[in-house]
């Protein structure tokens, strides 16, 4: 269960609603996901995380499903059910197939490999790989 | 410094040679960077470890560019200096621009942010969410 | 379920109960918590790690509201949902509000997100943050 | 170095100056540091950060100096050099003492020790912890 | 519930069966755990994780318990319940004892703290330490 | 360098000098490694922290350089640059060789590894491993 339980929309203070309702309108839907409604206890951090992930996620140099995969491929490395969870079926919507999940996932099961192994073997930083851009 | 020191090509035994050859073959350059040469001290690893990522970086469901943002994505939040260098640069010869990295790394953060949001008002995963396909 | 189930008082042995008294003595409390019952599997460990908790949670430099808000911040970063319910209880029965709480929720989030966003830029340490006291 | 360098007062943007204009204004000081200056590669991301930072961090329940501390246990937690650095001199700079210091990160230590040992040891959260309002 | 099932021997493609058959041959016993029924799912990444598991706990330096309670430790510190469970069982079949066990749970929790300390205090490497072999 | 400095012998106080007596007397040597110099800076700390690591380290269920291998793995999963220095030469002062290093950060590797793809796949644990003992 939610720490202090669900907020839902017929309970919502009007600052509550407001970003329930940008949040229904942004994602064309007619419903709001428990996080929101956990996070609703904290209208303040309701609206911050809500407008940040609006902008983050919005329209921009990567397309909306590379967005939604490098989400879930953090959550999923961070072992957080729910981020796993609910960004895994947006990824779907978006148009992941479950082969491209399963490639998301042997990614995130190398790169944890590998970085290990670069710690491990303290290798330096090639020259050439110094600068990015 | 490597733990080990690098293996450069002309030290390196035929099996290493071996690999470093198709390591260059497949990323189509002439030279080889230092987690191999760093890993060259241990062949069986080597080899495994290239089969590995050969494997999973090669052609499939995800293009390139996406795979080498998701690897260079977790490199990032474990805090994987070498990997976040090499990848950085992967990605960037497969396309990915200054713009898009800096949409990149504002979505690990974000992530890893919610993440803890998730976990710390302890979210129930909503019963659509449950099931991915 | 505890992985070799849970010590009671009336079951333990006489080193384990010296440090069950302890326990609740120094808490002014009758009962103890899980934690210490399953440690309580191995005697040494108990004994050892209630003796570093009472004295790192004791009186000092710190008051114990902020103490214990910092030890609940970490299991919370960290994941561990035992922790972050006993710490957080504590928490409470130390003062913490949920309007606290819900701050200190923030922080960790955005300290998680910074984190990753410093470490993804390669953010040098300004000279004038390099000595801290 | 900073992944694209550092974007100082005089070659910044507009909209960059008017983010490093409120942070001196908030902060009541005259410089900036080497965080906002990397992060101001990305305005949209160097705004939506300063702002977050400056809500969480700015006047609530909990008082500064608690905040900041809380903010710098997780940094050194999560192994953030940069972050560990530039909020211990924010905790010292609202009163954190070298006493104080050392007492946190002893609690840093013991939570992650006590994290790893309940998770272990599976321990099952007590009746009294589930709820903590 | 795994996120796509578990896929019985019965039901596999003589792909998926041929690791089946080697991971019983190898681990001289007639089932399979849920681990290699769920990654069955992605054949070539069930065939590249077991190949991998049978080449690294395979004969070598380490004898097969060590290697054991190695990938044990390293899963309970990363908070895998699955992980920590079958190589918790694994290794008891290989002499593990309670004891030892505990010890082993000791270890994984002081190295963490101290893990946190080191950097914490920014200590640096001893001149000593610099180099392994 | 170290945030406080390091606390040498000759400029320690009595309490600190006896940690450092016992810390020579017990590992034979005849000098002190800046871990401790580093944490002589709160003698508490110091006393509890060396006490713990005698005790935890100390003859038991598991042989020495086992105890030094899983410390080791641990530090170089967590990434602590000065504990996996300072167990790596520890492990090899009792007998590790470079082969069963390298075994050890293979599997420290793997490890991370499976614990991703287990978590990434939601395993359900099998009843056959639900109880360790």
């Amino acid at each position: 269960m939610a720490l202090f339980g669900l907020i839902e929309y017929k309970d919502a203070s009007p600052e509550v609603r407001a970003v329930y309702d940008d949040i229904m309108a942004t994602r064309k839907t007619d419903w709001i996901n428990n996080f929101w409604k956990a996070l609703a206890h904290d209208p303040v951090t309701l609206k911050r995380t809500w407008e940040d992930i609006k902008q983050i996620m919005g329209p921009g140099a990567l397309d909306p499903l590379t967005k939604e995969m490098i989400y879930l491929a953090i959550s999923i490395s961070n072992g957080c059910a729910y981020c796993s969870a609910s960004h895994g079926v947006a990824a779907k919507g978006k148009g992941m197939t479950k082969e491209m999940f399963a490639e998301l996932l042997a990614i995130v099961g190398m790169a944890n490999q590998t970085n290990k192994l670069a710690d491990g073997y303290r290798v330096p930083v090639d020259e050439v790989f110094q600068n990015l851009f």
